[in-house]
C-alpha cells in the first residue's frame, strides 16, 4: 500500500505502529455539508479542514482520522441559515456524541494527543462539549495524559496578510461564508471543484445584530454567498493555505511539546506535500 | 466543475436541480472504520459501499451522499471484535441519530427516495432505528411519500457465483470479514490499497454459537482475518462488484418504481462507470 | 415457598444466598410482544426464551430474572413488520437501557456471570449494545470480573435436525415466524396455547433482498406467518427444545468455565424439570 | 386457545377483536423486582399488580398486557433502599421511555382507554412522565381521543377498612412495605408464595423526615420489612383485595364513562374470576 | 461587597473559602413556576424555597446556591394540573439532568454536604432521579463522602400546630396548593406579593382516586386553587415558617453531624436573620 | 400586587392578560454561575442579562420570564476555563433541553414572540439549538407565528463608545470577562456588589489562538480577570447601560414588528425604569 497519513488507508498494523508505538498526534477534519454558493461545492468545509490536516499531518507524522463530513446547523449571520436545499445538518446532541465516542476510541487505540480541526464555524461548541465529556471520562477512569486540541484551521489571520488580501477592508470573518477567503482556498488546491463563471455580484449580507428563528430569509442574498467573492485567486488561496498550514502545525507544535514525533520534518523526505484530490464525502 | 454524482462535490444549486426538481434518489453509503487484517485498509467498509453506491448511482441518475465512515461496533463473529487498535466505532445511540437527522434533512431537501447503502453487518440494526424514527416523524408531519430503502450491497450473492469463488464451499458471509469476498472487490477497485503480501495463513476463525463480553480475544485470529483471503483475485473482485452493483440497481428500481429519473441508463452518456480512487474518508 | 429457579418468586434472602454466596448464573431471558400469526399467542418469544432459560437453570443451578417481555421492532422479513395489531415495541434504545440497568444491578448484587438468553431476532444488537455500556461501565469502574454471554436459544440448529424436522427442505431461519419451529415448540411445552384449526394456508413470504420503510405490506401474508406450519408437532418440538437447552447449557459451561455452581446436576435432585405454564406476561 | 384476559397469550386477531374493533381498555401493571422482606418474593408488586389489573379486566372485559416487572429505585421511607440484593431498578429515564413507547403502540393498534395500574410507590412520577410525553404526541399528531388513567390498585383504602386491618392504628402506607397489607394480599391470593415463619419481628421503621444518598442503612431493618406484619391473615387479604379490585373498576368506570365494552358482567359469564398463579414475570 | 448567604451574590474567592475551606454546607432550593390561584404569584414555590433555605442558611453558615425556579409538571391531585396558563415545567428528564450536573459541580468546588430543599411536590422523585446518578458518579469514581441530603421544606407538620391552624380539620397537605398554608407563608414572609381581595371562595378541590391524562379540567377549580384560602394570615405564616425553618436546619444537623462549620448560631452575630425580599426569579 | 415585569411575581391571571391577550413579548434571560475575579459577583451574568432584560420590558411592556442562572461551561479564552472554584455549569444538552422545554410552555400559554438575552458567551449555540428544536416541534405541529429571537444584550456596541471607554485600545470582547466592561456595568447597576479594592493588577491574558483540554491552566491569571478592570466607573457602565438597552429594544422591536403591544412607552408611565436590586439567584 502506498504511504499515506490518512488513517482510512492504512492497516491497522500500521495505524497501530503509527500512534500507539510512536505516539503519533490523530487529527480530526471536521466539516459540514452546506451550501458555498453556486460557485463552491456542498462539501467545502470539510474538504479543506481535511486538506489543512493533511498538510500538518505530513509534516508532523500525524495521523488523519476520517473526517466528519456532516456538522451543526448552518445559522444565517455565519453560514447563511439552515433553512438551504442542501445544506445538511446534525443536531447539536449527535456532533456532541460522535465527537465523545471517537475520542474515547481514538484514547482506548493509545492515541493521547489528538486534535479536532474545524472548518465550521457552526461546530465549535458542540465539539468543545464531545470533548469536555470525553476529557471528563478520561479524568474519572483513564487513560492519563490524554489531551485534545481544537482549533478552527484559521482561527486566526494575520493583519498584514488580510490586508494584501483585502485592500478594501475586511468584511469579517462571520461573513466569510463563500467569499474571498474560501473560494481562495478551493481555487488554489481543488480548481475543478470551483466555477468561477457562477460567482454571484450580490452585495455583502448586512444581518441584524440578532437572530430570529425560523430564519428571516430577507437576510440573506439568494445564492447563500455572504460577501462578494469576485476577488478570489489561486495566489490567495495560496498565500492562507500556507498561513493556515503554518498556524495548525505551531499550535499543534505549542500544544503537545513533549513528543519526539512531532518533531517537524522527521519523516519529511518520505512525505511530500504534495496537494491531492478533495475526498468524496 | 467536473460532473458528479457525489453530493459534497455539487454545488447547491446543482443538488437542487438533481433532487427537488428531478426526484433522484439520494444513497447514503455507510462504512465503519475497522481493522481489515493487515493487507486491507481500516476504511474498506466505507469505500466499498461508497464505490457500489457511486456506481449505482451512475446507472439511475442518483446523488451519493457523504458516508458514513465510523459505524457500529465490531462484533467477535462477525468483524473479529471491537478491541482491535484502529477499530474506531459509534455507540448504537449516535450512530442511528445520525440517520436520523440525515433522513430529515435530505426529506426537508425535497427527496422522496432514500437508499442507504450499507457495508458493515454490525451497523443494520442502529440503520434500521434511524429510519424508522424519521419515517415515524414523517408519518406524523410528513413530508407524504418519504420512502427508504435499506440493505447491504452484497445482501445476496447468488449461489453460482459462490461455488465458482469457493469451489471447496462458501464459509459463510459471517466470517467473510477481510477474507476473499472483500479483499477480492479491493484488490478489482483500489488495487493499490490491497497488500496481498500481508494476507495471513490462518485458519478460518470457529467462534462458538453465542456471544461473550467482554470478548474472549482466544476466539479470534489476532491479524483480525477470520477467513483466508489467499484465493482472491481481481478477476473475482470484477465478478463480485458487477453482481453487487446489479444487485443495487435493481433492489432501487423496484423499490422507488414509480419514477422516470430511475430509468436505467438515462444518463449514462454523460457518467461513464469508471473506477475512482477511493475516497480519504 | 416452593423451591424455584424463578427470580420474582424468591425472597432476596434466598436470591442473595443463590447469586451472590454460592455464584449462580443469572439468566435473563428476552422476548417481544409480537403477532405470530392467528395460532400462536402474541406472547410466544418470550415465553418460548423463559422456558429454555428456565430448563437450563434447573441444570445448572442458574437463576432466571424476569423476562424483557417486550423487545425491538419487528421487522418485515423476519416477524412480518411492526405495522401489525398486537405486535408491541419498543424502541432501540428503550431495550438498550433496560439491558445496560438490569446488568449494573445484577453486577450489584454479585452476580458475575449473566447470561442473556433472546428469543425474538431483531432484539440482539440493542441486547448487545446494552451489554457493552455495562461491560464498558464495568472496566472502567467495576466490579472485575463481570462476564456476560448473549445467545439466542436457538442460536444454531444442527443439519441433521433440520433434515428430519424439514424434510423437503429447510426455508431458512428468517422465515421461521410462527412457522414449523416455534409453532412445534409451542405444541410441546404448551399446548394449550396453540390453535392449530388456524394455522394458515399462505406459501411462505418472499421478501427482496432490501428492506423498505414504511413497510410494504405486500410482501407479507395478512396471517403473519412467514412460512408453513401445518407440519409442526409435538415430537418435532421435543426435538427441537431438547437441542436448544442442550446448546444453551453447553455454551453456559463453555463461557463460564471456572465456577462450581454450574456444574450440571448438582442440585438436579431436588429440581425436577418438569414443565410448567407459560408465564403470563 | 383458552379464554384470556392476558394479552400474551392471545393471538393477534383475538387481541385486535377485543382492542380495535370492540374497544376494550388495555390494563398495564406496573410493579418492581425488590425486596419483600424474608417472607414475601422478590416479585410482590407486579403479582399483585397483575392480579388486581386481571381481576378488573375480568370484569370489564378488558385485556392485560404483560407487566412491567422492574420498576424504579427502592426509597428508604418507602421501600428500604435501593442497596438491597436482589432489588433490581431501572433508571428513571428508561421507565418513562417504556411507558411512553407502549402507550404509543397501543393507541397505534387502535386501543383509546388505556389504564397504568401500579403496584410500587416510586414508580409514580416517572410513569406520570411517560404517559404525559405520550399524551403530548398525541394531541400533537393522534390518535384524536386517546386517554390514559393511571392509579395505584391501594390508591385509597376507606377508612373503617384500615379501623378493621389494625385495630391499634394504621402506621401509614409509606411504612406498608412487606407489612401486614402485601403480605395479608398474597397469604388471600398466592399462600404458596408466601413463608409466614420468616415473618420478622421488627419494630416498624422510623425513618426521618428527609432522604440521604447514600442511603443510611442504620434506618432500615436489615431484614427490609417496615412495619410488623406478623397480624396479617389470609382473611385480611380478601377483604382488601376485594376493596381494590372494586376501586380499580369504579376508577376504570369513571375515567371511560362512554364505553359499552366496559358495561361490568357484560361477559362475567364466560370469565369467572378464579384465582390463577402468579405469573413467573 | 455585603455579606451574603447567596453564592451568586458572593465572588469565587469567598465562596472558596465557604465551601472548599470551611466544609460549608450548599443548599439548593428547587421551586416551580407555576399558578398559584389569582392571590399568589407564579413564583410562590421558589420564593418560598428559597427563603427557607435563606434562614436555614444563616443559622448553619451554609451557602445557598441559585435557586431551580423551573420545576416538574404540576398535576391535577396536587397542584391543579398542567395546562393552566403561566404554568412553566421541564420534563423530567431535563431537571434531573439540571440537578445531576450541579451536583457534580458542588463535588468538584469541595462541597461534600448538600442539601435540595424543594418547594414543589412534583419535583420529588426527579430531584431524587438526579441525586441518584450524581452519588453513583462518586460511588464509582470520587469524590469519597460525598452526600446529598433531599427534603421538602414542609416535609411534617406537626399535629399540635396543624390543630391550631386548621380547628376544623386539615384537609390535606395534597391539597394545601395556594391554601392557607402557602398563603400564610407569603403573607408572613412577603405580604407585597399577597392580594387577599382575589383569594377565592370556591370549596376545596374533590379529585378523584387516580389521574387521568389529558387532565380533566373539571375536577380543578378554574382559579387553580384547590383548598380555601381566606383563613389564611401572617401570624399563622409566622408559626409555620418557624417550624419549617426548625425541621431544616435539624434535619441538616442530624443528616451531617460530623462538621463543626455546622454548628448553629457560630457566625449568627454577623449574619441576623432578617427578612428579605423574594428573588426575582 | 405591585406592578411588576417579572413573571414570578405575577399571578397567572396577570400573566395570562399581559401575555395571551395582549400578545406581550416573553424575555428570557440567561446567564451563567460563574467566577468573575475578586472584585464580582459569581452571578454577575444573569444579574446582567435580568436587568437588561427588565429595562427593555418596562419601555416594550413585556415579561420576564425567571432568568436561566446555571449556563454552559466557561472556556478559558472567553472565561477563564470551567475549571474554577465557584464556576458552576450545566452540560450542553441539560441547557439546550431546558430551553427547549421553556420555549414550548411559553408557546403553549399563548407566547408568539419570545426573546432570549444571553449574557454568557459560551451559552450561545445550546440556545440556538433549544430554540431550534422547539421551533422544529412549532413547524410540525404547531402553534403556527412562533418566532424566538436570540441576542446577547451587548451583541453589538458601538465604536465610537468603544473609544470612549477604551483611550488607549480595546483589548477585544473575548477578553472582556470581569474586565472593564461587566465591572462598570455592575459599578452603575449594583454598585453594592462591586468591590473595587480587589480588582487584580495582572496584565491580558494572552491565550493562544486554540484550546486545550484538560485547561491549560498557566494561560489563565488565578484571579480568573482576562483583561484589566481598573478604569471601569459607574459612569462608563451607566453610558454602556444605556447602549444595551437601546440595542435590545431596537432589535425586539425590528423582530417583532407587527405587535401593537410593543410600542415603547405605552406603559412607560405606570412603569419608571428605575433600578433593582440584583435577584439573589
Amino acid at each position: 500500500m502506498r504511504r499515506t497519513v490518512f488513517m482510512s488507508e492504512m492497516s491497522w498494523i500500521e495505524y497501530r505502529e503509527r500512534v500507539a508505538t510512536e505516539g503519533a498526534v490523530v487529527l480530526l477534519p471536521v466539516g459540514a455539508l452546506e451550501q458555498h454558493g453556486p460557485h463552491l461545492p456542498l462539501g467545502t468545509d470539510a474538504i479543506l479542514a481535511t486538506e489543512m490536516a493533511r498538510r500538518a499531518a505530513e509534516r508532523l507524522d500525524g495521523v488523519v482520522a476520517p473526517p466528519l463530513t456532516y456538522g451543526y446547523k448552518s445559522q444565517p449571520r455565519t453560514g447563511g441559515g439552515n433553512h438551504f436545499c442542501g445544506t445538511t445538518s446534525l443536531d447539536g446532541g449527535t456532533l456532541t456524541a460522535t465527537v465523545h465516542d471517537l475520542i474515547r476510541e481514538f484514547a482506548r487505540h493509545g492515541a493521547r494527543r489528538i486534535a479536532v480541526i474545524d472548518g465550521h464555524y457552526e461546530n465549535q461548541m458542540f465539539l468543545t462539549e464531545g470533548i469536555d465529556l470525553a476529557i471528563r471520562d478520561a479524568r474519572a477512569v483513564g487513560p492519563a495524559g490524554l489531551r485534545v486540541l481544537k482549533m478552527r484551521y484559521c482561527e486566526t489571520i494575520r493583519p498584514e496578510t488580510l490586508a494584501r488580501i483585502f485592500p478594501h477592508g475586511f468584511p469579517g470573518l462571520d461573513l466569510e461564508h463563500a467569499g474571498v477567503l474560501e473560494t481562495a482556498l478551493m481555487l488554489h488546491l481543488f480548481p475543478d471543484r470551483v466555477d468561477m463563471g457562477q460567482v454571484p455580484n450580490d452585495p455583502p449580507a448586512a444581518p441584524p445584530p440578532y437572530d430570529v428563528y425560523p430564519t428571516d430569509t430577507s437576510w440573506i442574498p439568494p445564492t447563500g454567498v455572504l460577501s462578494p467573492a469576485k476577488t478570489a485567486t489561486a495566489e490567495i488561496g495560496r498565500l492562507l493555505a500556507d498561513e493556515c498550514v503554518e498556524l495548525v502545525v505551531r499550535s499543534l507544535e505549542a500544544a503537545f511539546p513533549s513528543s519526539g514525533a512531532l518533531a517537524p520534518g522527521r519523516r519529511a523526505a518520505s512525505a511530500p506535500a504534495v496537494a491531492t484530490r478533495p475526498p468524496h464525502t
